[in-house]
């Protein structure tokens, strides 16, 4: 194998910013209520993302490095890990967990184990296509750092890997994510705000039409309906060979735009979406709010293109699921079905948003063979949410 | 049991109109092209309809008797079924077909065997939760009158029947929809045109707390992209205890309505959705089509909510399944995959639309104890519509 | 309709006998431990039936009605219902509930809700496959008899009637099994000693080219693990077109009874599974246990032919489901993963011996046309089992 | 990381030996039918093996090497790689394929493009549970070697490998399959007799308490049932927990030999079955038949452990479907569903003796820790079963 020299970009997440307005417009941390777009009706959390579910961690690893045409299995390089850890020492306190795809033509592995056992025992790793068997290496190892006894007298951790296709913009071939990625991401994980767009496995990504990759937004309920919060990370990459199919908050920006911002001929298509709720929900609860990232996406245009890899996990941080149990029973804390639909609102408008503040948060970007990509750009929008009566 | 006198209407199957425009826009044939709503991109085939698929059929029988305070068993009586054959001797020339449900509180029967088998071979009802039985009774009553065989030398089937709740108009205890009615309802069923709103199934249903029912609506593919047809049909009663989730081609129109129109504390929530096409799909890619019908219905607004049978059955025309064969092998055409993404989109499209139909269509309704629900008004809409930049 | 005269038994459950064998090895009680026939190496519980987890009822109605050729629609009728209660106001107190078709080629009603919800709020009837719609039309009345708001200001029961075809016996065209059979199972329905064989739902049915039915036991573990009870009834209509398969205790008694006994030109295919338990399992457990009765039914010699409905619903009294909670959330007891190995084994072992007891129990019967299906004869079963060192 | 001086066996496939009887009772080619054990009622195929299906190829990679106590990441290594090409070039012509889990505590990757597709593009690679990366790493290599411009122009693979945890005998946490390894093993893969047991991807496996790994069995239709191949693979390292519930033709094999063989406290349980057919079956038929192995599995003695990965693939060299078609649409061969039996008895039958092929070829060994499992005496089970009358 040849070897690599990395750029290796550790995105700290950076301290919380103190706003007039909570949340900015621009930069990684950019969130549509800071451009004024309110989707739906329910109010963000502190920081309008994933980690406002207590406990729950993110960190990435980014590589951007080299210009101009594309050498197989050396550059140029854009791409990147994104890690999501559940909650610290998950393998002893599972999470109760589903996964659905809402169209398979991608990877997300370790879901069999968790569809069956109704669990969450590993941390979730967002990567490009073809390095997932990488990462998922680097799992096993960050696994066995801190359970030493795995595959000796413990059990075996199935790691949870999720791709989408960058090779639009990156050697692919070169599967410039490695297992020591993984453990960086990991390891970078971290509470508080979440760095979005261009970044970890957010890097090469793409969203109709748009440069896409990581984004996040949050719900909380009211205390009425439990104060439960929502949170969804995306990465956002799909319905990207088509600009049209955009709509933010109702309006067909895609159609707005037409080409007036050139559109590249790209090849990727895929959306991963990460639900964390600490609604006390069980998996087969949690399979129903994993559908209903479905509607949230739809919000945005997307018909689930056959070439797509939608797939979704989602957990719940309520209950704790044993790993090796005193007893032969435990107690969960079940929210009743008939109180379940503010969990659902509040699901399909955070994916909706993270969605859009994916592309609030992405910076333009040329890769491998001049590919280019352009951001969505705010004024221009702005113009365009304001004529359909925004 | 009681004795019934019921109001049996039979909507035949009005003759298509000659119009300027070819959609009306008001009565039970009034679609969202005639007041200039087009979702989406894709042109409605010549009824927009699902009946735009070669050798579809659709037959209503509707039930409205009686005023005022509810006698339980007896009335008011706002309720139907409505029959849709996939083509003649479904029996003898199954077609493909898949069952999925968005949000399962909700029964459409003998869809085990038709996940099972890949296959529908016989027609598929619509009625009221209560009448489920008595209406799955009359289809094997039709059934046998075709086939004298079945159940003595031929196989038995296992009829198709779904249903939404109706109670907040009609006398559901009652369970008007006999097994005639269903007999009924398939010997009306025609080609053609057809009659919307609230009538047949639909009859006593409520959307976004407008008065809902039945809806249709149809996209045809370019002959660059194969030239297929896709038809949906909606029973719609869901979303109906708020207004505010309502979208119409992107505008919140839910929320602009606000309290103007008094909104009733509807019991009501599922949608039934019957996709047909005559693209050349094999049933796990009926799968997926019925599938896309959440991104659709997700457009008008739902969450699909707990208490929301919302259940999907898509089926294709284009292959012939035998029932008894002569050969062990048959050939089948199949849509390649690569090619499928118009048609998920028609399907988006078509089920959206549908969903509008059906609250264009119909019209304001009091059932039992004064419980009323008003109609969309077109005027008001179009307002709203404006207002949004359409 | 035409008016029918139906021989209506009630087949009472009769008081639990006193035996120096617990179980007897003749009659309608008659269980393979009778016959010293010992079915995995975990103890029956008191009755051997689904009946010993506390709070399930069974009942029955037979109908057993003229001879000689079919008159379609009059008779001669060999059919039946029978209904399994879970617990005394089920609607109220529901239980966690999973349902899973290992063929579906047959039906289940109401069964998308269980698998949604999770949970099963509703007694559970077996009958044949043309009278589905009435049993379901007799469970709707039922349940309005208990709950005069359904419908109005209560929720609406979505009933679960599951069907084999007894057409081979039965003039299944008759639908011989009204709605007033099915409360009427419903009233007999009672704990204790479960008649088993040609009654209820199996008056008609065969199994392996014998007389099939009604059959059922159940499995204690120790308290070493936990306890629990599972118990399981099925209605045996299975690979009943060869004798071949059949199996009994690993002994290919099938095969070893070659064309000593008659066999006839049988139909019919199916088999019902009901599985009961009082192990704390929450729904996607149960789902697991409803696959495990396939591996039960594996030792008994299927294959699970194309034209069978293997359909099976497991439920877990150990938990109670509220109907309109007070509280937002409830408290369930979860069995952890980790020990459910034996409620598995004693699912599987329950199940294969409930087909031995259907056939151990049932009587050769004549039917429709003189069509005749032989009974099991015990001693020469002994003598095969001999032969093969049990 | 540490390097690694591997032992590398690459075992070729030994030419297919002249035998009186065609199927040894001995060695690495050890057949059920060559010790007078006949599963069943169907006839195997040539060599008894997945490769009698035309064009399917099987590869082995074996790693023996080092004796003694544990140094984790080091040795004592017992583990492997085994691979199956549906057939050559299966990228451009795909296979319909389906995976389905009977217990899903193990992972096999790619699956959800195999059920969202219905088509499987990639070989089928075997290995333990923490190599699952590298081994995914080395799929994709090979990939790329043979289309250079996947993630480029073309698109990429989603490497579907499947695990099973050998960590008794094996350093698991030393990874020792690499992916040169899964290159390797792909580069082995050739057609004919399949050496089995200890070897590939089975060098470390154990079942039923005694040694386990690769097995394999087929089975041909008669020229009625129309003459079609259904060939099985397993690596069976299920039911390893415990001797007692092993069955072998219906016999109570592991109870018989009670503790006279000294059983290990083993930690492994999990089964990946392979199944290949020339049967014309479309996704859904392959994934009834993907559920028939449960069948097979259950006659061995299997309740599916909660610990078990019993993961199965199954997939159909009928039709071709293609890569980047030329046309829309193209004809594919659909075996009737009235004519599906037989190869679901082929199924059942060639599960069932692929395990037990599995037992009878593995050789005892001892790996880490003086871990050792000893093989299944052929002399005492031939004892076993003629006491129980075959």
């Amino acid at each position: 194998m040849t070897a690599r020299i990395a750029m290796l970009i550790l995105l700290m997440n950076a301290p919380a910013l103190a706003l007039a307005s909570p949340f900015p417009a621009d930069g990684p941390l950019a969130k549509a209520p800071g451009l004024g777009i309110h989707i739906g009706t329910l109010a963000p959390g502190r920081y309008d993302a994933i980690t406002d579910v207590d406990g729950v961690r993110v960190g990435h690893v980014t590589h951007i490095q080299g210009d101009g045409k594309l050498v197989p299995g050396t550059g140029p390089i854009r791409t990147g890990v994104t890690a999501i850890i559940p909650r610290t020492d998950v393998w002893h306190k599972k999470v109760f967990a589903a996964a659905w795809p809402l169209n398979g033509n991608g990877e997300m592995t370790g879901t069999i184990w968790v569809n069956e056992s109704g669990f969450l025992e590993v941390p979730i790793l967002l990567t490009d296509t073809l390095s997932v068997g990488r990462v998922d290496d680097g799992v096993v190892s960050w696994m066995m750092q801190r359970y030493p006894q795995i595959g000796i007298e413990d059990d075996v951790p199935l790691p949870v890997v999720a791709e989408c296709d960058d090779g639009y913009l990156n050697d692919m071939q070169g599967r410039h994510n490695s297992a020591e990625d993984a453990v960086a991401a990991l390891e970078a994980a971290a509470g508080g705000p979440v760095p979005q767009g261009s970044l970890g496995a957010g890097t090469g990504m793409a969203s109709y039409g748009f440069k896409g990759g990581i984004g996040t937004a949050s719900r909380v309920l009211s205390s009425k309906d439990g104060g439960y919060t929502v949170g969804v990370l995306v990465n956002a990459n799909n319905g990207s060979d088509r600009r049209a199919p955009l709509v933010i908050d109702g309006v067909p920006v895609g159609q707005a735009f037409g080409s007036e911002v050139s559109l590249a001929p790209l090849r990727t298509h895929s959306i991963i979406v990460v639900v964390a709720t600490d609604a006390p929900l069980l998996p087969d609860q949690l399979h129903r709010v994993a559908q209903r990232t479905a509607l949230g996406l739809a919000r945005t245009g997307t018909s689930a293109l056959d070439q797509s890899g939608d797939l979704v996990i989602a957990f719940s941080t309520a209950n704790i699921v044993p790993h090796y149990p005193d007893q032969r029973t435990f107690k969960a804390t079940v929210l009743d079905h008939s109180y379940i639909n503010p969990v659902f609102r509040a699901t399909v408008e955070a994916t909706e948003e993270a969605v859009i503040n994916a592309l609030l948060a992405a910076k333009s970007m040329t890769g491998r063979d001049g590919h280019s990509v352009s951001a969505l750009p705010h004024d221009r929008l702005l113009q365009i949410l304001h004529k359909y009566g925004r």
